[in-house]
């Protein structure tokens, strides 16, 4: 077992808050000196039962705290999921069922058991305690908090000024989830920077029905493979653990070199020292971001898929893509003799998604014809002929001139 | 049987606001025509049991509305009492237990009694309902409302911006105490100018429940015995509807002449025109102020107090005090011979509250000594005689000196 201070310090690594830090390093030693796990609260949504990259984040400090010997609570917010998050703006509400409710967990679970010891996790679900509230236990826990406190949270202090509707039943979910830490006795709660506010009301909370509160861990949140806004399935930006090893490579060799340094950081299970040397690899140019981001990928791959995965991921990447090899499994779409409107022909089979994409692709000499860098959008089709086209390093397609 | 317009009439005599008045006026066309009462709800509060004039000016609204035909629900708050009100900044709540609210109510309906013809009355109690709630329910009914919706209170509003503490279940209580109209489909709700929000409230949750909405009736806040507070326990100005008949009787004496003409307006019994001619008689002088308090004092005595108490009251006041006789029950004090402080003998025997008002009423010449006017604060106190102090109308007291 590691000393409390050496725990803590894997602990930190990439993380943006622990507050108070040395509250968990207290903890820390009494958990050493008594041979006690902390209990580590995490609350999973059921209503999105879709784990993406992005969440594995927070799921891998947790799988960390499990390796230092803590205990996990992996905790289903399945009450909230059987109320529905109504806007309050339309009279129907998206109410789940005790099946779906029940499903949802289950996937949940099951992607969440690609990343945590399932048998030391303990999965508990808040309805289990928050549906057998009377009103005058919900009275007395809603009475620990000020309007004023609720309202400084950031969404709500903004949506307050710009005079948006804010339903109390939206004040109500915080105090909830923050009545679970009550509940479960939680030594750590994690969660992205974007749920500061709601960990923080379990601390709080715990403190009002007096208790040993809990300290707080906050990860940063992950950008998408655009880069540049937060992974997320709503914005087509997610890499999901439930993608086929061949997708997932796709999409991790798809990202830019400067996001592959962020994606290092914060998802690859490498040492930090490791990690530090590659981004100063990365920097000095010892090191290729070609063969560093096919490493990740190939790490990243072989994690969520039967090890070796990803080796074989690498191959047929590179078969397919590095030595201007025509795979296979090549698309194809046939075209009449005349002058081809190129951009057209890749909006249409979707390698772009506007001309704009398609004229920076051009500028970047990101376009091959038979692999020879192309650089006018139009192409003079020859009756019979195959041209093969590539769109940046991981589209191709093969054009048949009838 | 009135008419609906006749109705709304007598209803409307002393009402600050009906909201909507249209809508009010459609509901007892409707009662009439389908020959069925509307239902009235008044909501008690029965952590503060003892009824004082101030509470008549709505009750006897909703007694009128009872003689109407319509059927009232006096609705006790035992669901609030139970729990307490705490500020939330002290730990320890004063919450009444189950005997004593029961108690509380007891005593509150017997007071009522005075008022309302309790066979016509329902009495509910709406910790049968509310207690009842799940949490499920609770959030649903929460979400019906909007945050800056409840901000928008005067009291809340205030509080916010002087930046002072609103805990979250004063936000909860509104909403609990609106839904008891959607639990008893109440067509009217009444209550005082302060409640004018939480009346609304009720009609508010009633079309978010898909229920017709209540109307509203706000009657004026009465001003105590002191003419400029408004009537109140805590404030000491107050005429308890369980005083004795002499106590009722003297306190309405007490009070001035302009305040006389508020409280015919809101007290009395007497139909809207009469009301209107005594008021107009004392401004044009053919009616004497003192006859005009007598007569009022005599109807609230004898309303409260058995049949023919209020002239047996008249008779002893004006024995008492109109006829410079010296009651049989009069106030003693012995002092010894020499200067006597006539402030510090008024003030012991709380003839004056204060040195600043025994010197207003000597300036007023209102104080006398032996039935004369006496302008002085000093009395040479001659060794074996008595004297008769009189102060203001009301006060009188026999000085023994010895």
């Amino acid at each position: 077992m590691l000393s409390a201070k050496e725990q803590l310090e894997e602990i930190k690594r990439g993380t943006v808050d622990i507050i108070p830090e040395n509250e968990l390093l207290k903890k820390l030693e009494k958990s050493v000196n008594e041979n006690k796990p902390l209990k580590i609260k995490f609350g999973a949504d059921p209503s999105r039962p879709d784990i993406h990259l992005g969440h594995t984040v927070v799921l891998q400090k947790l799988r960390l705290l499990q390796d230092l010997g803590h205990e996990i609570y992996f905790l289903i917010g399945d009450f909230t999921a059987r109320i529905g998050d109504p806007t309050g703006k339309s009279k129907t509400r998206p109410i789940l069922t005790d099946s779906e409710v029940v499903e949802n967990a289950k996937t949940y679970t099951d992607q969440v058991a690609k990343i945590l010891d399932m048998s030391k996790t303990k999965v508990v679900f808040n309805n289990e305690w928050l549906s057998k509230l009377s009103p005058f236990d919900m009275i007395s826990l809603v009475s620990k908090v000020t309007v004023s406190s609720l309202l400084e949270r950031d969404d709500f202090s903004k949506r307050y000024k710009k005079q948006e509707a804010i339903y109390m039943h939206e004040f109500i979910y915080p105090l909830m989830q923050g009545y679970d830490s009550v509940e479960i006795d939680a030594d750590l709660e994690l969660g992205g920077t974007d749920q500061t506010f709601n960990l923080l009301m379990g601390r709080h909370l715990q403190k009002a029905y007096s208790k040993e509160p809990q300290c707080i861990l906050t990860m940063p949140i992950l950008e998408g493979t655009d880069g540049v806004q937060k992974m997320s399935k709503s914005l087509d930006n997610y890499i999901s653990l439930d993608d086929s090893s061949t997708d997932m490579f796709g999409k991790l060799m798809s990202i830019s070199d400067q996001l592959m340094e962020r994606y290092y950081e914060l998802l690859s299970r490498k040492s930090a020292k490791d990690v530090e040397a590659i981004v100063s690899g990365l920097k000095d140019g010892s090191v290729h971001p070609m063969n560093a981001k096919k490493d990740l990928a190939c790490e990243i791959v072989d994690f969520y898929h039967p090890e070796g995965t990803g080796l074989n991921e690498r191959k047929k990447f590179e078969e397919r893509f590095s030595k201007n090899k025509i795979p296979d499994d090549i698309k194809i779409i046939e075209v009449p003799t005349g002058e081809l409107n190129l951009l057209a022909i890749m909006t249409e089979v979707e390698f772009i998604k506007s001309n704009g994409e398609g004229r920076r692709l051009l500028k970047q000499n990101a376009i091959k014809i038979d692999f020879k860098t192309y650089s006018s959008d139009k192409l003079e089709a020859e009756s019979g002929k195959e041209y093969i086209l590539k769109a940046g390093k991981l589209r191709m397609l093969k054009i048949v001139v009838k």
